[in-house]
Order: C-alpha cells, then sequence, then structure tokens
C-alpha cells in the first residue's frame, strides 16, 4: 500500500463574504431540495466540518446534536475514512457490480460476521431507501406472498415502496405507490395505542394487535413485516421487553419474512453493531444506510439469511442497480468496522450513554415541565415534549406547521442561538450526536438543550 | 487549495493467487449479485483498471468496449477526477441536503447551464432510478395527474416506479409495483411494429401510435411520458428525424410532462452534453447519472424546467434522500465538466463515431452477413446480429436463456478471450467504450469484434 498523505482541507473562508454570497446564490438558482418548499427555504451554508462541529460561513460554529441526519456516526472528516476514501480512489475508483472486487467482498464479510446467526450475504445498496426497496422484493419473491406490514410512526425511504412502507406524514400526498402495503400500530407506551399500563401490557397487546392484522390481511398473502428495530425519526420509540422476540415468534408462525430497518440505529448508534443484537431477536434481512461510513460515500445493503440467500440460487434475483457495491464506498465501510474496533466506539456509546446522557435527562425531566418523557440508548434519545403532563398533550399538535409550530421552532431557534444543531421532530428534541463526540462537548451541549427547555416551559400550560 | 498529491494505487497483485483466491471467496461466500441467480455465476476478480482497459488477477488485460455499465466515460482513474475526489474527501467528505454547500451548488449551476432553456434547477440523487422515481413523482404533483407513459424496449432502473416503468423483462417477476404505468412501442424501423418503410413512416406512425394510446388512457389522467432519448440497453434506438419533437408536441397539446431519461447518454455518449441536444427538442424534466461523473461516486439527479420548479415554490416537494447532492459525487461532477472541456471530449466523440466507428461498421455490414443492421451515433452503436437478413430473425431469441443464448455466448467468448470485454443484450453486440478511449485502442477492438463476428456468421442460415 502507498504512504497515506494527508491532503489537508481548503483554507476555510470564514468571513469570505464572496464566497458565502456565492455558495447561496447558487443554491437558490439551482438546488432543488428534499422535502422543502423551495421559495421558503433559505439553507444555511456550511464551510468546514470537523468531529461533533461544523461552521458556516461567518465562523460561526455548531455542535452538531443531530449527525447530520443522524448519519455521522464517525463526525466529519475522520482522518481514518478520509485516507481509506483517498486511497481506494487512487486505486480504483469504481468497478461494475457483475465482477468480483476485493473492498466489496472484505466490506460483505465484515458486515456478515457482525450480523445475526444465519447470515449469509449483502446486497449493496445506494441508500437506506433502495435498502428497504430490495429487502421487500427478496421476501416478496422468497415467500411468493405480495403484502408487506409496516408500522405507523416509521420512516422507511421516499422511494416508492419505501414511501408507502412509511407511517409517516411524508407519505400522505404520494398516494399508495405500493399497493401492497398494509400499516398497523407498534409499542409506543407514552402515547399507547392499547390503552397499556406498563410496558409488560404494552407488548402483549401490540403483538395482539399485530396478529389480529396477521389474521384479517391472510396470513398466506404477507410476505414480510417491516420495523424499524428502534424507530428513529418518529420517537426514538425503543420497543419494549419482548416485543421483537414477539414479532419474530409470530413470522415464524405465519411463515412471514421479518425485516429490520437499521438505516438509522445500525452501526453503533445504540451501543451494538446492530441495534437488534440489545434485543434477543434474529431477524431474516437487515437493511442498513448511513453508520455503515457515516455517509461519506452513499451506501446501503441488506443482509441477507442463508434461507433467503439460498431461494435466489438458481432463480436470478430480479433487482439491480449500476453502483451496487461500489468499491470506494464499500472502502469507507471497511475502515468504518476498524475504527470502531481501534476507538472502541460502541464501548463509549454505551458508557456515555448510561453515565452521562441518561441521568441528566432524567434531571431535565424534574426540573421542566415540558418534558412529558424521555427515552432512549446509547447515544439516541428523544424528549416527548408537552404542554400539560397530565393530559400529554404535545408542545404542538401532530404534523404541525406554520404557527402551529412555532413553540417548537422556538425551541430549535435557542439552541442554535447557542450554537447547537438539534434534530427535532414534531413534538420531541432528539439527541443524536456522532458517536465520537468528546465528553465535555456532550455536556456542554446537554448545558444549552436545557436552557432551550426553559423556552419550552414557557409553553407549559398544566398543573 | 492544497496541492494535489497524487496517491498511488496500491500495487498490483498480478499472479498473486492468495489475493485472488481470497476476492473470489469473499465474493462467493458473501456477496450477493444484482440480476443474478447466486449460485450460477463466477464473477471475475478485477484487480485494476486505468482508462479503456482493466486487468484481471492475472495480469488478463481486457479493453473495455462497455464502459462498465455504459458509466465509465473519463475512463478508469481519470487523474482529474481522483484528484478531485481526494481533495474533497479532505475538505468535506459530505454536508446533509438542507444545508447549502459550494460545490453541489456549482454543480448544480454547471448542469443547468448545459440543459435546455427554461431549465432551473438540479435536484440530486444517488443513481439513475431513484432520477426517474423523483423526476416522475415531480411530473405527478405538477400536472395533478397519474399515469405516466413509458416505451416498450426500455430500461429505468429497478426501484418500485422505476422497474415498472421499464419495458423489457427485467420487469416481468416484479409484477405492476407502481399502478399508474401504461407502456406503449416507439419506433425501432429495423424491427418495425407499424410496418414502416422509410424513417418517415417510422416516425408517423409513431406518433400516431403514441396519440391513440393518449386519446384511449384519456388525455387528462397523463401526468408524463418519459421517453430515454437514444434507446440504450435496449438496442442503441436513434430516433428517427422528427420522433422527439412530434412526442413535445403531443405532449404540449394534452398538458403532459415530457421526460427524457438521459442515464446512460447523458454526458458525451452522443457527442453532446445531452443527447436530446441532437434532436431538435425541448423536454421539460431530463434525468441523468452515470456520465456525470463516470459512477467514480454514486450520483444521479433530475433537471427541472422553470414551471415544474414553481410549482414547488410554496408547497413541498414530497421527496428527498439522505444523500442528495452529496458533496463528494458533486465535487467529482464538477471536474466532469472542466475535464470534458479541456480534453475536448464532445469533439473526439463525433470525430471517432463518425471517421472510425461508422466505416468500419458499414464495412462489417458487407463482409458478415450476420449483421442484420448496425445503428448508432457518437461513441454508442449497435449491431443488431440475425440468422437470415431476409426474414431478420435474430441470432439468438428475445430474452434468450440457456442453450438458446448459445450463439451470443460464443460471440461474447470470442471478444473476451481476444480481451475486449463486449456490451452484449439479447442478440446484440452494442459499443460504448470510454469516451477518452485512444483512436488505436478503439481500431484495435474493432478489430477484435470483426473476428468475432466470424463466429455469429458460423450460425447464419439465411442465403
Ligand atoms: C429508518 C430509516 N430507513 C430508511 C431511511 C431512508 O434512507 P435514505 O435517505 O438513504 O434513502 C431513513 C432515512 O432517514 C431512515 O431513517
Ligand atoms: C436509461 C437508464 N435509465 C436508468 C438506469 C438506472 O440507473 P441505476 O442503475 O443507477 O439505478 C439505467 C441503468 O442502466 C439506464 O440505462
Amino acid at each position: 500500500m502507498s504512504d497515506f498523505i494527508d491532503l489537508k482541507g481548503a483554507e476555510q473562508s470564514f468571513g469570505d463574504t464572496e464566497a458565502q454570497r456565492e455558495v447561496r446564490e447558487n443554491d437558490r438558482n439551482h438546488v432543488f431540495h428534499s422535502w422543502s418548499a423551495q421559495g421558503q427555504i433559505n439553507p444555511l451554508p456550511v464551510a468546514k466540518g470537523e468531529g461533533a462541529r461544523f461552521w458556516d460561513y461567518d465562523g460561526k460554529e455548531y455542535l452538531d446534536f443531530s449527525s447530520q441526519l443522524v448519519n455521522l456516526n464517525l463526525g466529519h472528516q475522520h482522518p481514518g475514512l478520509v485516507k481509506a476514501i483517498q486511497e481506494q480512489a487512487g486505486r480504483l475508483a469504481t468497478i461494475q457490480p457483475s465482477f468480483a472486487n476485493d473492498v466489496r467482498g472484505e466490506l460483505a464479510k465484515r458486515v456478515v460476521e457482525h450480523s445475526f446467526d444465519g447470515a449469509r450475504s449483502v446486497f449493496f445498496t445506494n441508500g437506506g431507501a433502495d435498502a428497504n426497496e430490495y429487502a421487500v422484493r427478496m421476501a416478496r419473491h422468497h415467500t411468493g406472498r405480495q403484502k408487506v406490514l409496516a408500522r405507523y410512526r416509521s420512516y422507511h425511504g421516499s422511494t416508492a415502496t419505501a414511501i408507502t412502507l412509511t407511517g409517516e406524514p411524508r407519505r400522505w400526498t404520494n398516494g399508495t405507490l405500493d399497493s401492497g402495503v398494509v400499516h398497523f400500530s407498534g409499542p409506543y407506551q407514552y402515547r399507547s395505542a392499547f390503552y397499556a399500563e406498563t410496558p409488560e401490557q404494552e407488548t402483549e397487546r401490540a403483538l395482539a394487535h399485530l396478529e389480529q392484522t396477521i389474521q384479517f390481511e391472510g396470513p398466506n398473502t404477507i410476505a414480510a413485516i417491516i420495523l424499524e428495530t428502534v424507530t428513529g425519526t418518529n420517537g426514538v420509540l425503543v420497543p419494549p421487553p419482548g416485543y421483537l422476540p414477539g414479532v419474530r415468534a409470530l413470522c415464524d408462525k405465519y411463515g412471514i419474512v421479518m425485516i429490520l430497518d437499521e438505516v438509522m440505529v445500525g452501526f453503533g448508534r445504540t451501543g451494538q453493531w446492530f441495534a437488534y443484537q440489545g434485543f434477543d431477536v434474529r431477524p431474516d434481512l437487515v437493511t442498513f444506510a448511513k453508520g455503515v461510513n457515516s455517509g461519506y460515500v452513499p451506501l446501503g445493503g441488506v443482509v441477507i439469511s442463508e434461507q433467503i440467500h439460498d431461494t435466489f440460487a438458481d432463480r436470478p434475483f430480479p433487482g439491480g442497480l449500476t453502483y451496487s457495491g461500489h468499491p470506494l464506498a464499500c472502502a469507507s465501510g471497511v475502515a468504518t468496522f476498524d475504527i470502531f474496533e481501534e476507538e472502541g466506539i460502541l464501548e463509549r456509546v454505551r458508557d456515555l450513554g448510561e453515565r452521562v446522557v441518561a441521568p441528566r435527562l432524567a434531571q431535565f425531566a424534574e426540573k421542566h415541565p415540558s418534558v412529558g418523557e424521555f427515552r432512549g440508548t446509547g447515544l439516541f434519545w428523544s424528549l416527548d415534549l408537552v404542554v400539560d403532563r397530565e393530559t400529554r398533550e404535545p408542545l404542538v399538535p401532530f404534523n404541525a406547521a406554520g404557527d402551529a409550530a412555532a413553540p417548537m421552532n422556538a425551541v430549535t431557534g435557542a439552541c442554535k442561538d447557542a450554537g447547537l444543531w438539534p434534530f427535532t421532530h414534531f413534538n420531541r428534541l432528539q439527541i443524536a450526536p456522532p458517536l465520537v463526540i468528546a465528553e465535555e462537548d456532550l455536556v456542554k451541549g446537554l448545558d444549552i438543550i436545557d436552557a432551550a427547555l426553559d423556552v419550552a416551559d414557557g409553553y407549559y400550560t398544566g398543573q
């Protein structure tokens, strides 16, 4: 291998108003943004990032408590990831999927080795949405069935099947693009759909509801159940004890494929390689993206059980993409495994989560009436903000926009003013910093949130 | 900017049987391949690539007449692309889509500047399939209509909407995942669906067929017509004079959005920035991927007209993805524009196509009875192989597999043995080398094809 030569970044242009003007101008003139009304946004030009921080062109620093889109697990500009990309770019940037390639095979091996018993192979994609598309396709061809059960309060991506699987408002105006999808409710005790009073009851009733849904939809018509292991954007909903094994049992009973979407929680977010490893459950298919390489190069994939792999031993899998197993992307995935081990990432996530975050959030809950509930694991937490603890009425209504969203915007604004980039969704302030964040930065960020919760408290109307 | 430091590739391991064994083993054990029966493939381990060539681990050299999956327009390891990636990796590998970013904005500007009159903005995706998914979504929301017309003999990608748009066998076992898609036939004079005897007739009748389809499906229900500008994998079908302007006129007449899929032909393949620039037509949406950065980093996108952009000025576009406008990908896109200009790529494509390829294929047609027709433009050509010029019976049946595909496998095998990696589909030997291929390599490759056509001639049964 060649020696590694550190390519230093371009000189940063803090205070360079000309550079800033140009970035803004090109963006507003020519970049069409995801999920946005193009005339109503004013994207912040970001000049530079390092670790858990990034800076705008005025030199204002932000602590990133959102890990960008919860993908930047190893932070900005991790030298090990940068090096892996620069070296692979110099060796062989790309090769088509039908060849065998060293880093592609190496990454597949590492992913399988860190996966469930009986995991056999990996189908690589470009991101999370297509990983879910192909997982569903495998399940359909494996079972010969067409329906897929997915949960409300979920996000699975935005291509046609993935957006239909999604159980939140981003699906609404897209219609039912994939007619085989049926939604059901999962456990969420703080806002229980099942009138449960204990986690045990929530599990039991959520499983009964799922089994009833299976019965009513027709067990023999259902190819797969897809779940985020820990629901991410829609609330950091950690499954109560027994829920995931219970879903597994229903899948076994009815011959249904169990797909776990680990796009957001895989690769360390919860202090495990894959979040399901904390819940005593063996899935059939697991989708991943984001954390596999911290999003430095677009990459996603599906981990496939032996059984499902074998379905396609003599029958072609009817799907594919030009960049499946892209070497540049895979090289940064391989480096991710090395870095996780060298830096003891999983251990530090568990430690920081238990020792620093959880106790501090417990303090918030005592101090701030607006904190209705806090929940989470590892470096993945959510504050469920309310205007009344008794009624649990959320700080802003479900899917609030415009004026109705003002209280959350005020909380978000307070965070940003104080130099913290938060991860919010509806009435929730969520916590998902890079897993490499220094302990003092984590504390500093939590201090900022502490202060921002005073703003939330200002809207409190309860006793 | 930092000085550029060339990171040389790893030492190549020609003849290193241990390395080769490991690549094969990891691949066969753990990599799940696109479109394949996993138990029936034996992917070639590729050790190295440079320009229009790549090498296996035994040091065997291949001239790449397929540009990988027709994406490697600037060839392997182009120093300008490698440099752009290494520098951007050292500056800022990734940033989420909702920020403004310098290279993202710069690439959007360049793409728009090289696009049709009235082009306004670019929505970036990870590849070709999702570019088509989002173009269709824009058209649906823009028109308030749901149906999309797509052609038979087309490939538009493999996610749910894209595979349903696709008009070839890869769609079949996937069912109709997007229920809004209707297929129609386009012009293909050599195998005319319209009994046409001249290109003018083919155009006229193909347009009449399209208008009838619009009438029968209901003009007010049709959001978009999507076409590959020059059909790629399914035959290098160059539209006859007047066809694309005719489609435009029908779109105008019925308020339908015209989407051109330039994933395979955009960025120089036909000697234009975008292939439609050779056909006097103004689309509303254009999808691209592959050539935008030769596939060095996964990237695709949609070029959006002012009118459609404005539809989403105050109404959110309901779609998005984590890696939209990925800086590492965009940096290699910006470099692509620079390299095309510095190296006069478009001029050389037109020159080589007209001066070297076309006359040589005309010779093949004289010499080899199996060449039923040759057609193409720029560095994109197809030999339509037949067993009988009178009946035009193809060398192998449509969608042939197994024994039925033996004649084409023999032709392919002859190419590979002689050190040429061909691009074949059904009964067609297609020609799509990197646009940077040296003239002598182009001639050398054509010599190999010349010899392989002797093999095809062996199956000829006509007069
Ligand atoms: C759980 C989950 N699944 C799927 C996706 C979609 O991933 P992508 O944006 O890469 O398509 C996301 C993205 O946020 C996600 O959080
Ligand atoms: C014309 C066309 N459209 C779309 C696609 C799909 O692109 P991708 O494989 O990047 O999803 C392809 C891929 O070959 C293509 O040739």
